[in-house]
């Protein structure tokens, strides 16, 4: 026989699982940002799955496998796979079983970017990069290492066995670039500059990502052995499977402790990255490094992960959703690198001198620069011609309408205002209220109403109190929020409620080919109760900050209220209203 | 050896991809379908392949697989699986493991139907239907092609590898005459037959779905060599992981750029049925097409997914909605005619004649017919003695109430409106408050209140604003809001709130055998203020729309209002109140 | 060579799908209790995989196969794994694959505690027994049936293929001791002890996690060949694929059936349980049973999951939110004494004789006492040092906040106040506002004014209607709804809002290490519109209910209403607002 069933079928299981890791990353990335972005980030996952298929198998694998020009690149052939991947392919492995297992492995570095990228991304610009890396960007640079390239000459030979540095750091270099040529989301950062939180919208989505990736890891990791018809290969897949599953348990242990120490209780959604920086860690060295390496490995990723995350969102101020450059930027580079030391054959602890260690050190540094400035160019070049950022209106509005004309990814659910809430008062951009072109607000017409009555004469003992429920768009909640602290209200309540209306300025949407008719539309519904201050003070700051002059700015309407009890301290009526 | 242990390894890995499929489906026709519906999905998911897993044992495989009479059906084996398993499983792989992967099979044909025919299908009725399809209609269909049946016999023998048409359209043909005799779900279609978008609640597990079904296809097309010990099968499985992957791409990519150019934005719900589409067309071809082959079969079955879906909700009318007609039935059938063209052995496009193209047609024709006629007589049978459709009532307040005593599949979460609101006022059904038998509201007493009051003396510069807050049950907004739209407000705000009461009418509900206590309620607030409109009219007629003489039916509460101010214009007062 | 391809491979890829039946479980637990602690339950499943990974290479893997002491331990090799793994490792299988295998199902067995003590067990307490178990429980009672102990020396010896009593029923008994000593959930059982339902928060992620586990099962009980290198294995193999998917779909159906005729519909939660009933049911025998024989360890696991999970609830008073001990522990002794019935080899039904039975029995009994003894000693430790149970405060509030800081685990979605509502009023624990320390309500001041304002003379013919809204905290619902049932309202509409405030009691908070700014927090606002009962009244009782004296109280409004009507009775005013 020609091929080796148990090589081949290895490589395909391979396939398969990496694959999987696919919906992972989707939902890791979904779990991990806001609801009103869900659907655009499944899409961008879909994306570039699908098109990084189709480029990888028209180009880039030529270019990763063809015959090398000088180590650097590949050249495909032109007949469309004629004999590349004859060639290409392991002893044993059936040829197109190679290529897959290689696409998928080409599609994983590309979708480790939306991550970080997300909630702010233009859907077209994101479309373009992905051809770009694709076809371009990783099959050089993983010709370099895996194609027979150049850096099989240095040192010891560069050992990146599953792909830290060539699949995980690249992904993740591309997204540091992509992050800060995209700047932070609306509120990430306040005026100052201080970071903020925005919380994710499903951690349980989220968890079942890591968990989806660590399973599929399993195929990442033990199959890229791409053989398992011989004794060494056996013996390795097993070792592999070992030390893959020891360290990311070391790292998912060292965060949760790590965070534990420093912010009094173990922090969610950083362990979960803790798990994932361990598994992109031992992807390097999983081959090489013994047991008890790989949880060495998985605490030093453990480290390295909840410190860049800390370094990037608070030093270098780039706003990564997921943790995706640090994960798999950090944690892939650390890890690379630790091979040095700590391959069994080769590594300074083990006695094989330097040389391991200056191959690693120079993949991890050739790779990241050559990754760095290629996608920096893309980046900039999408920035100048299509623009890389969508508006801030559809950035507040959310990418599943403003990008895909979705309403909303969980139609059923009522929706908090929690995102906007986390946004700050201090940190509000050009949004239409108060932006250019909006126009002014209306007059009021000359004869006013609230301040002018006096209070009911049976009522003369009592101060009089009223209420003032504002219903507007969600998206005004923000600049409404400021206009309100400005004026000094010591209080209010907001509700999510449903309500009639029309938002004649929107374009038609579409559900599965379907015009959605416009019904009952979310509002949120803004409740202040004031004594000292006049009604009318908050009557105007509302209107200023809510008018646009389109339809659904929404109504204001003013109740009397007849008193007012503070539970805390007990104080009834004006005193009650007061802040502490 | 007897047996192979690769060919056996990769028929169980095959077996548990296929079975991996269940949620893959269970999860897309939830994400796609309203929460008060999606604990009832589950429950079809997982009874269609519990029953189906069952009924294929007892009587299933023997018809597909024992001794033909004339190549239309087989005799299953008295003594079960005495020897019909050994003769039927291919050489090398050992018996059971044959029949475990025809298993799942079987359940995939059976499950596509629970999509077409959700939100609305009696789960008895259900029950009943996958017996039949998992005993009787798949096993016999499938006879003709893979049983050794007639289906071989035609032209160049009817080539359907992995069941483009006896898994994937059987299934889709099913869903077609079953959503058509069940009709569409309340709402769904306007009274002047107009389509209405209702939108799935969550798209993420959607998209999870999507992601668990391509991942379990390569378990479908790969692991249906049957084999995995010779150089044939390790070439054609590379082969089929390609090519089946590459079409899913292509077809991801065809519907997103088609969405894009026909709705302005690419559609994500369209997009996910894309990469299905893409996934069943295929199928039939996935060993017998090239890479490119595999390409143009995606894009085919992208325009066809999109086609059809708008052609069976627009022109027919037929409601479904996930699109499983569309895509397993329309790519289906559209895949396996293209190969008649595009096999690379015996295509038309290679020069293999019509002879192949000949037998895909016939294979097509014979199993859609045989379907829809057996289907037919199956649904009908169904709908005439136990009934096949949920009352109205029940279907409004949703299937797992009304099915299964789960009061909500989300019960910590708020649900909105949305799913009533999306149904629009033209469409509504004979629900309780109107329909017969619920008797009359009861006169009012004779003093009323709030229209013989005057306005305050010291209000007379401003006339008088009310605010109506009806609260009612949630099943009671529909009627509610077109008795508002028939009065003519113009604004009203709808919240979702918990109240005190009991709904006596209902049976005891149960939650794990516990008896659920009904204390806080989900209710609706719709709030409406009104000048010009007098009140009573307002009061009598949300009474007539919500009275059904049951605990439930709710209260009114009637509120001054001091002024209104419109945002937009500035108006204030009475003005504001004005529709534009 | 010295190892085989298909062996090695097959046990991989076993361990690949035992660990993903992580998420599985997961996913259920999540599922099946309440949002406010889905982060919590997902951090346990992930630290007891962590830790327990790390344990198991550490110490448990030598004690389970290390040289035996008397067949009831197993001496670890000092030097961590010199010799052990490779005398362990079945014949052909590569030793680290053995390692990984065995491995991911000690994780299995130390996780299924983690949902019968989900939303009370204080992490920290968890991250303790997580270590115990995984280090030494495990390992020495599955010493003595897989390492070679005094079990397979007992009758015909201990028959337990993959582990129906030494994991699940191991898990399952731990999962019993920890409930109990941990006490029931606060509202779990009222007063009078009885029990009250608590609805999961998400079926469709729990359901999903049913067919993970389903999908995992394939691996766990298939791939405990640990061989797949010969005939004997490749039929079981088969076999196994089938008896193990046959057994589930029958207590599937089983369990649904039974639902249906007790309680008028088919429960869905129990439904779900009962898949995984027959799935642990069948562990035992897979490989010695016919698909006959499986079937009927279907039937009887779905019958005694449901008897159990009842007997659970209802009469040991014993609070599993997940019926987990029902799963694992009922139907795993079931399943496991039911081979020396059903063995087709040993059988008492197959004229086996009763030895194979007797070992059956005393396997159970003696794997049951010793776990049940051991983790009595272990949770009484943990309980009497560190402790094991969270605060009732922290209890209510959810163990993402007060376990891991994490304000929400579904921070974008409005949750409703179902958890509260479901505890009832007569099961609230000592919680802020009534509790010792708790300081008194300050008085009032002497002015009151909402009861000594006379009615305004026009509104002299109708009585005066008032509403109450109390704005609070969600926590304190329980205490404010208890007090306004005593009070003798009868109506109460619930919100959910967001509101500001600070509540300075609280520590700081991080999400990914920054620091969360608490702007808008949740509240709610109950409503309450009296006539009859004096407003002073409501105002002292829920001020008596809600005083802690800390930031967060919340304040208590007062509105005129102009009038009431009933729906269903068509009463207005004064009768509009009485009980019927």
């Amino acid at each position: 026989m020609e091929f080796n069933s148990a090589s081949t079928i290895w490589v395909l299981l391979g396939a398969a699982l990496v694959f999987f890791m696919q919906p992972g990353f989707a939902m890791v990335e979904t779990g991990f940002t806001r609801a009103k972005n869900a659907g655009n980030i499944i899409m961008k996952n879909l994306i570039d799955f699908s098109f990084g298929s189709i480029m990888y198998w028209l180009v880039g694998f030529g270019i990763m496998f063809g015959t090398s020009v000088g180590g650097f690149i590949g050249i495909p052939d032109i007949a469309l796979f004629g004999q590349t991947i004859y060639t290409a392919a392991p002893d044993g492995v059936s040829p197109w079983s190679f290529v897959i297992f290689q696409t998928v492995f080409c599609a994983t570095a590309a979708t480790i970017v939306s991550g970080a990228m997300a909630e702010r991304t233009k859907f077209s610009a994101y479309c373009i990069y992905t051809l770009v890396i694709s076809a371009l960007i990783y099959p050089i640079e993983a010709h370099w290492a895996w194609g027979g390239g150049w850096l099989n000459n240095v040192g010891a030979g560069f050992h990146d066995f599953a792909g830290s540095t060539i699949v995980h750091m690249t992904g993740g270099v591309a997204a540091l670039v992509g992050a800060k040529i995209l700047g932070a989301r609306i509120g990430k950062y306040s005026k100052s500059g201080k970071s903020r939180a925005i919380l994710g919208h499903s951690i349980p989505l989220g968890a079942l990502g890591v968990f989806i990736l660590w399973f599929g890891w399993f195929g990442f990791n033990g199959a890229s052995t791409v053989a398992a018809g011989d004794d060494a290969s056996l013996d390795a897949m097993g070792h592999i499977f070992m030390t893959t599953n020891l360290s990311a348990a070391a790292a998912t242990a060292t965060v949760l402790l790590v965070t534990w120490a420093l912010y009094k209780s173990p922090d969610v959604s950083l362990t979960l990255n803790g798990a994932l920086a361990g598994l992109v860690g031992i992807t390097a060295g999983c081959d090489a490094v013994s047991p008890l390496g790989a949880v060495i490995i998985g605490i030093v990723s453990g480290f390295a992960v909840i410190g860049a995350i800390t370094f990037i969102d608070k030093k270098l101020k780039i706003d990564d959703p997921v943790g995706a450059i640090a994960v798999h930027g950090a944690a892939g580079a650390a890890g690379t690198i630790l091979v040095g030391f700590l391959s069994t054959d080769t590594g300074l602890f083990y006695g094989g001198g330097g040389s391991q260690l200056l191959a690693q050190v120079v993949g991890v540094a050739a790779i990241g620069v050559f990754v760095g400035v290629t996608m920096f160019v893309t980046f900039t070049i999408i920035k100048k011609t299509m623009g890389l950022r969508v508006s801030a209106e559809a950035e507040i509005e959310g990418l599943d309408v403003s990008e895909h004309g979705l309403p909303s990814a969980y139609a059923d659910f009522a929706l908090s205002v929690q995102s906007v809430g986390a946004i700050g008062r201090d940190s509000i951009p050009d949004i239409p209220g108060t932006g250019e072109g909006a126009g002014t607000p209306p007059a009021r017409p000359a004869v006013t109403v609230t301040d002018t009555r006096e209070p009911r004469a049976r009522d003369a003992d009592v101060p009089k109190f009223t209420k003032v429920s504002i219903i507007t768009r969600p998206s005004g909640f923000e600049a409404l929020d400021a206009a309100m602290h400005e004026v000094g209200i010591t209080g209010m309540t907001v509700t999510n409620i449903m309500g009639y209306g029309m938002q004649k300025g929107h374009d038609t949407e579409y559900y599965r080919g379907v015009e959605i008719e416009p019904h009952l539309l979310p509002k949120i519904r803004a409740e202040i109760v004031v004594s000292k201050i006049p009604v009318d003070t908050i009557v105007e700051a509302a209107k200023k900050a809510l008018f646009t002059g389109n339809f659904g700015d929404g109504k204001i309407f003013i109740y009397d209220v007849e008193n007012v009890i503070k539970i805390r301290t007990g104080e009834e009526g004006f005193g009650a209203l007061q802040d502490e």
